[in-house]
């Protein structure tokens, strides 16, 4: 296509978002312009506006627009209680489903043998500081199920040993909605490991 | 998700996008935060350009930076061949696939009862002047092969028979790649019908 330039332009850089290809970039790059005014301008205004003023949370890792985000600023927030997950989008989870009313702390990842991430290039030193200096009870381990998901987990756990702070971690079992027949063997067996008494 | 306001609105406004859902949106905003300078930046000036600098070719419809597109400017085109697509993105299939030489109309969408789009709504009049007044000896229709796409060509012929220029349409038939199996009997019997003697 050597026809409209800046459009291509367009297409091309849309085409590298995630789940989109260059066909999909094509009929999105169309939908704009046919929205220019509602949707074009304004899609535009925002993506230059969350790039110069959203930033990382100095505390946290979450992003706002101010150096300390709104979760680490709020005083309702149980301070002795931190989340520690891997990425932005992991904390976005957790607040989406309201059951978490501490602060967290992200990870920016896991550590990978395979990928060369250490736990250097990962914000756990910091988080390590945090625990030792701050008055925190309770260290949540939100990260992923994974192999590297629950290494990374377990370095941290060992890190936090010499502190005196109560370490925990997600619990395994059968997802809410989830049919045991498609379930992997090592859920079950974690579920029932960690079988509960029916009381209430 | 009460807690980062800009951000919330630029996933709001990315899931609008054909293909994308507030879960891909909140992923491909994800992306840009860690790509800010090298995607997201680019990205939203891309937009901002193209919403402000590109228009629809007055004369094919076709959208470029200039009130008539490359394709009308360019002298090395055939003038005497138009081709009537649906839409851009049609036309930008068929300068992909480099078949045509000729010039484009586009008409904007096709003629729908259930949408209530009828041939006023279509840049169809604008046609039939350009035909009746220039020098076009023959015009293609490329709509879709949809009921409202042929319903659509067969308009615009009937509108061109008081004309003198030859009215073609796009050869129906077996996609190539396409196996015989999955083909609907329409397409077979189209295919059938329009055989062609194996010489060269």
């Amino acid at each position: 296509m050597s026809f409209v330039n800046p459009l291509d332009q367009l297409i091309r850089r849309l085409a590298r978002l995630p789940g989109f290809g260059t066909r999909s970039a094509r009929r999105a790059v169309l939908h704009l312009m046919k929205n220019r005014d509602s949707l074009m301008l304004p899609l535009a205004n925002d993506m230059a506006d969350v790039a110069r003023h959203v930033r990382a949370c100095a505390e946290c890792g979450n992003f706002d627009t101010d150096d300390t985000c709104r979760i680490c600023r709020n005083p309702d927030r149980d301070q002795t209680r931190i989340c520690v997950v891997e990425d932005v989008a992991d904390l976005w989870a957790m607040e989406r489903a309201g059951v978490f009313s501490g602060r967290y702390h992200v990870l920016g990842g896991v550590m990978s043998a395979i990928d060369g991430i250490g736990p250097d290039q990962l914000r756990i030193n910091y988080l390590v500081e945090k625990v030792t200096n701050g008055s925190v009870a309770e260290v949540i381990l939100a990260t992923s199920a994974t192999v590297d998901g629950q290494t990374t987990g377990h370095y941290i756990a060992e890190k936090l040993e010499a502190v005196k702070v109560n370490v925990t971690r997600l619990a395994h079992g059968v997802p809410v909605g989830g049919e045991l027949d498609y379930l992997d063997d090592g859920t079950l067996a974690q579920a029932m490991r960690a079988r509960r008494q029916i009381d209430d």
